[in-house]
């Protein structure tokens, strides 16, 4: 039988290019950074936390004003609870009455991560894309969120179910947003640099050893804390950038990032999202050690580090059956394998396939006793 | 002031490569072309038009058996109002509850154009996108829709307003599917191939005069039928494949797409896709013919095909505030510039950008009288 009569190939190279850009004072008038991105004198629709509003809505406005654009602002609220279909339908119904040209006039999204996913992934889906602007708010954003290209939505009870790749024009980040966020909020994005500095930078680990503290105080306006940002999103960007598409699904950026949806999902309304990386780590730090991955003292620098930023940590949230459904889903999530990143001395990580229920269950049972001897559970936040 | 204090680029190229393959007999047992892609022994979850699972259901069952794949089959219906928000969900939940690998399990797309917009939508947006093949099963799936990349859905009273470009894994063409559509469906597709024929390959419209009656007729099993759909096809893959993420706005393809959007939205239970293309195709031909692009000779050919097809063309369903609000709009997806393209005699166009709306009425009162003469208004079918 004749299967193939006739075939036409398609190939081409798409370019992705897109920078991040350290602007300190975004919203400065004199600062014309947010400026070089989208036509001069064109139209901008601007997506804002309402937490940023709260705080810096005026400022936003003046800038805007002061150098005659017109930006259409709508307010949006942040939290995972609102990356939703809802939300990203609420964006795109306001973005739909508000014109604008399809290539030169980019939505800005100023907020948390929630929002930048939330707004990259409407920008991303509205006339089949059109370009937009990161402006992180928070720490989670500042080092990790905003600086990639996935955007997306929670769907049917599953954490960033429906998304996609969606490259922004630029990243742009002023730190002094984290000025005014909550201590619980800058810890948030703490838990993402130890993840980082764990599987990849054993220099950043001692940097977070020696200044993290010090830096949280600070809100990270002090040098140590600015060395740290700058470590923790250049090895971000290390990590993300020759794998923008995840062909390779064995990513360090992953560690923290298996059992953790489970615990997103059955926690929604308990734990942050780098709370809920910050126990899949320590469960993946107690594997490596029983695995013999990890020294004993190793585990115990993890772990002072941990008790010292007073991270206020529940070994009551964990939860086995969770936990372990989560890795299933990781597995058709990773293409058919775990590819669970373990850490091999603290600054380098291996891949595991073979974590077992009764593996993760010994390496929570170890993880509850170390937490409850550290910690009385936090109460209710 | 110092704007930028540091700058990280990020800069990679994606490469896009699929092929449309013509296989007769697909879902013949003996016909693996379908099976070249994705794991041996892996899941496949296949989304069937509710109309072709009537006509082929048992064979597609059948096929899927005889090789021992596990398949799940979820039937939606097509049809321009079922390319929705609530459809593509509808098809997401329905996989969310089937796991796949992300990777080497491609989801199944067969139907119109309708059903394989929304698949390759739901597609991209699970997991940020997973795997789909194409198997179109009207005229219009089979010479247009199915071709490229664009994917999504209609929002907020607009056709079309969110969706992706997304590459499939392949396009699978088979015509026999062609022998169980209704005529006014193969002359929907008829107008993409006449929109073609008119704006890029004069050969083409010379085929069409002397052939297309038969071929649709004999629905384009017969030889000179497939001469007809592969020039089609080739000469839409030539405009497409270079410009697939439409960094050219300019485009042939979009000739009978500007007005069109308008008059889809206005009359969404009465016009089919191509019929408010042709429509305004030609509106458009009637305003080449005043500005002296088209000559008096050539706009009778384009005419005495229509007639010859008995398109049941309807003029009283031509709306001039409704088509120029379209144009509008298509400025703003066009980036500023009306970018609508004319015919240049036939086999050739040109793009202008300064339509106005007394020069569109008046190309539509010529066309009505035309229309009038050559036609009672159709009859509600």
């Amino acid at each position: 039988m004749r299967m193939i009569a006739r075939c036409w190939q398609v190939r081409t190279q798409r370019p992705i290019a897109y920078d991040v850009i350290e602007s300190p004072h975004l919203f400065d008038p004199a600062n014309a950074a947010l400026l070089a991105f989208g036509r001069p004198g064109g139209r901008r629709f601007v997506v804002v936390d309402a937490e940023v509003a709260r705080h810096y809505g005026t400022t936003i406005r003046a800038f805007f004003d002061r150098h005659r654009i017109e930006a259409r602002s709508a307010v949006f609220p942040g939290g995972e609870e609102h990356k939703s279909i809802e939300a990203w339908q609420d964006i795109l119904r306001a973005l739909d009455a508000f014109p604008i040209h399809r290539r030169d006039e980019p939505i800005i999204a100023i907020g948390g991560g929630v929002l930048t996913d939330v707004v990259a992934y409407a920008a991303a889906s509205y006339r089949r894309g059109v370009p937009h602007l990161k402006v992180p708010t928070t720490l989670m954003g500042y080092i990790d969120a905003a600086l990639g290209i996935k955007a997306g939505v929670s769907f049917n009870g599953n954490k960033n179910r429906l998304g996609c790749f969606e490259p922004p024009l630029a990243v742009l980040l002023d730190k002094s947003f984290l000025r005014t966020l909550p201590r619980r909020h800058l810890l948030n994005g703490v838990c993402e640099i130890i993840k980082l500095a764990i599987v990849r930078d054993a220099g950043l680990f001692a940097a977070l050893e020696a200044h993290a503290v010090a830096s949280v105080d600070e809100r990270f306006q002090n040098t140590a804390g600015d060395a740290i940002l700058d470590a923790a999103i250049g090895g971000m960007l290390e990590e993300l950038a020759p794998n923008l598409y995840e062909e390779e699904l064995a990513r360090k950026v992953d560690f923290g990032h298996t059992f953790s949806y489970g615990l997103e999902a059955r926690h929604a309304h308990r734990l942050l999202h780098g709370e809920a990386v910050l126990l899949d780590i320590l469960v993946s730090v107690a594997i490596a050690e029983r695995r013999g991955l990890l020294a004993a003292r190793d585990v115990l620098r993890v772990f002072a580090l941990v008790e010292e930023l007073d991270m206020g940590l529940d070994g009551g949230l964990l939860d086995g059956a969770a936990m372990w459904r989560s890795l299933i889903d990781r597995v058709e999530h990773r293409n058919g394998l775990q590819r669970v990143p373990l850490p091999a001395g603290i600054g380098d990580c291996i891949f595991v396939n073979d974590i077992s229920r009764a593996e993760l269950d010994a390496a929570l049972s170890a993880l509850r006793t170390r937490i409850r001897m550290n910690h009385e559970p936090a109460l209710e936040r």
